[in-house]
């Protein structure tokens, strides 16, 4: 910093692509502060460390962050503060504040430059003295690549990059700059395993109609992905050629960027880009009749490996000889015995009690509860398949429920269940939808903090765009396709925490003549709810009605691929209530 | 227009308030085209003549525009055209497009240059012959003004114009300009009559820590009012001295103007305005313990002259000698007869069976529907009081009702209650409770086409921002003191509407440690539902008792106040279901 002039320097938890889960070579904030949660961001200045973070990290990141020299400070909550007031109360006049402007993306840097002129600083984004003072710092992953196969895909990767340029030259653009990795993967029907949980490799793609280039480090390509590139029309070059690339681009040539996804140093590379969103994600996002089907058939594989979770936990819980971890590797063991698995889609929440009431809790060997044959137990799991990326929670009494927990359950499930069987016109968002998961929760001044449904990838990210269920407005309308998740929960610190979460399916319900289109959910999700949790004093016809086809659709799905015992076990669990 | 080398000029409907109800003065595209609905835009070429306006008057734009020369055009359905299409086929290269910049709103102009340079047009924002051209234009209207005394107020105008100064100052400006009537009236404790429904006076207002000048016609003013503004402080000037006056603001002024309120013309007056919206309509929006305590007065008052209105109409129907504008005149009738009523707050909606699909039905004597002793009769009405202002929408059966009507009435209600009862979380915006206004008329694949709520001014406008509960996203959040509208429908175009209407007040409701504060509304209107049309098999038990409860309170609030043969009626009426 002292030889480049530089006052403060801004270390994000991002990697150049804006993704979710990073490869360790681009976990640089972790590197230098310690601190290993998903959401972070370390300020550095000559004399002084200062690491932000939000409420769901407090608690770890001052114990990780304790002898770094790093001091925590809160981006939300009674004591937040903000990096600007920081750095105007650390910084001269007229200080050099530093970045990596590949691990920013456009309007990131650009809100940056704003704020750093309003406090007489200099922005400079060309500061990466990782590879420099990060002696072992590990390389940019080298998982191998392979090809998602039209069977689980569903559409050729002509089709889609057709549908791509289609959408980029109505715009009147003739070219698309893309750096997020799972809109990569779906437009080439390529996967990676650069990543836990999400699989994707690590590259960038530019589209035109007169060319399409993937830039992609070579290791990664097997002779079979090599072959599946040139039969698309692919042309493939070095990972780190993509700048060179953009900057070449010719004058006449409008490329459409989208500002919030595209790194700021890949974005200004562009002498001719236009700013606007990606188109990907929405094509992306609404799930074709193969895709659809594979989801279906996945939910089964993962239903039967949990239904054999489940009853390993049930029968081991009593004995006190299990943790919130063995849940977690029981549950990859059967899964992994699952035709087309090929990893967890995300690290499973297993939540003991008091644990329940940690949103985002992940078990460590260390400090995980030992189960027992008494409380609530909040599982959040997903596993991706090459046919479908599944996302379920349930929560499970281990044994004598209270009133009070049969109650918040059952408030939680009437809120899953409203919002799994509405009926809605086109043109509907997610935020006119929420409140039917929380009105139940509200009636008694009851609610939770995070949304109700995110979008779930195909054999992609477990997150991922453009829809949402939540209180925030988001534009954008359910279409027929869509898979979303469902997952109202209930969150009581240091007693327990409820969340109940099905992945549903946007479909056509009914054309009318006088009111439009409507359209419905269909449930994807294959397990049963716990029916020793429900309050039956507190359900309507409606609801039990729904609770009994729902989990004789389980009890059909499931029990040709169980064997008697199992079969005998969700009988009992889907009996009708 | 050939004197001025205008092509085309283009006239609205509103005037240079943005007013919803306009006086005669500025019926210019009434006058000029013959049509009256509220919402219609005229242009007119040097050889052609057009009329845009939406679905609710097609027909009506139809018969009047009949041999005027005027073509209508749609501003939507399927037909939908506009106006900018429209006038790139008519107008040469290069054409004159004239407006008269004091109708259209800074932002309207904005939008309209932008168009015209698009298309190659020139905009002229000068052009306003009405009164060269009209020969017997109405004057501008002289209605008295009179002093909206403290004891229905709750608040004075040093405190209110304390608090605007205060606001405007913290965004960093020393003035703000307001155009829009009954943010005038409301700051300066004034009422007028220069409109139909809405007390509020012609005016502009100037509002600065230095001086509060009163922009209005000198015959409005009254010695008290005179008085009452110089006891404020508050300057008087003459109308038409606003625009000059804008023109001197000193430059180191910084004029807060909101660019969809004022006119463009005024706007552009002022050298040193800060485009910026007007924080009156929040500040207005929320009523004090005063004006609360006044609207329930109020609606005591309204209640019991809808019981007599109501006890008529049941009464003559089945004579087969009243209409539905009969029911108008007995509702006025009654209501003048109650201490401070003033007005009517809109023009009765009395549609009898296929009238009540005419979601905007105003009868006419010529073609009023006489009542029978069956069918639904829909009612929306209201008035305004010196105390408060009411909006109530009643849908009953004059005999006889048919499943299938009290069907849709009850779905219609179940949606009404639901949102009545709603308890939400502090930051709730009104998008996030529509949808149970409309979730039982979607299980049925039936919804409705207008707004759940608006707000309702305090002896002001009808229809008043800045909340609102609708399907579009509408950042403001319902907080106490706000008073909306609750007012499902469904309306089956040929057979019958149904609408059921309360105000509601949103109140502090509880606070909790883990959840935050938690509100919900109170029912403001008084008068029972028809339990003759709802259907007890589709109500929930904790519906019953919502729509006892209320009736309890309506029959205890209204029967004091009522003849023993009224009280009788109203006993009936709310006997428990």
């Amino acid at each position: 910093m002292r030889r480049d002039g530089v006052d403060a320097v801004i270390i994000p938890g991002t990697d150049p692509h804006q993704s979710e889960y990073i490869s360790d070579h681009w976990k640089v904030r972790e590197w230098v502060s310690g601190f290993t949660g998903s959401n972070g961001t370390a300020v550095i200045t000559l004399n002084e460390a200062a690491l932000w973070t939000d409420s769901r990290y407090f608690l770890q990141a001052e114990q990780q962050l304790e002898g770094s020299g790093f001091v925590m400070h809160c981006e939300n909550g009674p004591n937040a503060d903000t990096k600007e007031e920081w750095l105007e109360q650390v910084l001269p006049d007229g200080g050099v504040v530093a970045i990596d402007g590949t691990l920013f993306s456009a309007v990131a840097v650009s809100e940056m430059e704003q704020m750093c002129f309003n406090m007489g600083f200099q922005l400079a984004t060309d500061f990466a003295p990782a590879d420099e003072v990060w002696a072992d710092r590990p390389a940019r992953p080298q998982g191998k690549a392979f090809v998602h196969e039209l069977q689980y895909a569903g559409e050729s990767v002509e089709s889609k990059l057709d549908r791509v340029i289609g959408i980029v030259e109505s715009a009147g653009d003739e070219a698309i700059f893309v750096s997020s990795l799972d809109d990569i993967a779906w437009v080439l029907n390529l996967r990676g395993s650069d990543v836990d949980f999400t699989p994707v490799l690590v590259s960038y793609l530019f589209v035109s109609r007169k060319e399409t280039v993937l830039f992609v480090d070579n290791e990664k390509l097997t002779d079979e992905v090599k072959a599946h590139l040139k039969s698309c029309g692919v042309k493939v070059k070095d990972y780190d050629a993509a700048l060179r690339y953009l900057k070449d681009v010719k004058e006449s040539v409008s490329v459409l960027v989208d500002p919030r996804q595209v790194s700021d140093t890949y974005a200004s590379a562009i002498a001719t880009k236009r700013f606007a969103a990606n188109p990907i994600p929405h094509l992306k996002g609404v799930k074709n009749a193969v895709q659809i089907e594979g989801y279906r058939k996945a939910m089964e594989r993962d239903g039967v490996a949990l239904v054999r979770t489940f009853m390993w936990v049930e029968k081991m819980a009593p004995t006190g000889t299990i943790t919130e971890v063995d849940v977690a590797n029981k549950a990859i063991e059967e899964r992994s015995k699952m035709p087309n698995y090929v990893e967890e889609s995300f690290g499973m929440i297993a939540g003991y009690k008091e644990h329940g009431a940690i949103v985002h809790y992940e078990a460590e060997p260390e400090t995980a509860s030992t189960l027992q044959g008494e409380g609530l137990l909040l599982i959040d799991t997903g596993a991706q398949y090459l046919d479908g990326t599944t996302d379920i929670t349930r929560t499970i009494s281990l044994g004598n429920p209270t009133a009070e927990e049969k109650h918040d359950y059952t408030l939680v499930l009437k809120g899953h269940l409203a919002l799994g069987r509405a009926m809605f016109p086109e043109g509907t968002r997610g935020v006119q939808l929420d409140v039917l998961a929380r009105q139940f929760l509200w009636s008694e001044c009851k609610t939770f903090f995070h949304g109700t449904g995110h979008g779930v990838g195909h054999f992609l990210g477990v997150h991922e765009g453009p829809q949402s269920i939540r209180m925030n407005e988001n534009p954008v309308t359910l279409v027929p396709g869509m898979v979303t998740s469902n997952e109202p929960g209930l969150y009581l610190s240091g007693k327990y925490g409820i969340r109940i979460e099905n992945c549903i399916l946007t479909v056509d319900a009914y054309q009318t003549a006088d009111f439009g289109n409507f359209m419905k959910f269909e449930d994807l999700t294959l397990f049963p709810y716990d029916t020793n949790l429900i309050d039956l004093s507190m359900m309507s016809a409606q609801e039990l009605a729904q609770v009994n086809a729902y989990h004789k659709m389980v009890r059909e799905r499931l029990t040709p691929h169980l064997t008697s015992e199992e079969a005998a076990w969700l009988a009992e669990k889907t009996k009708e209530i």
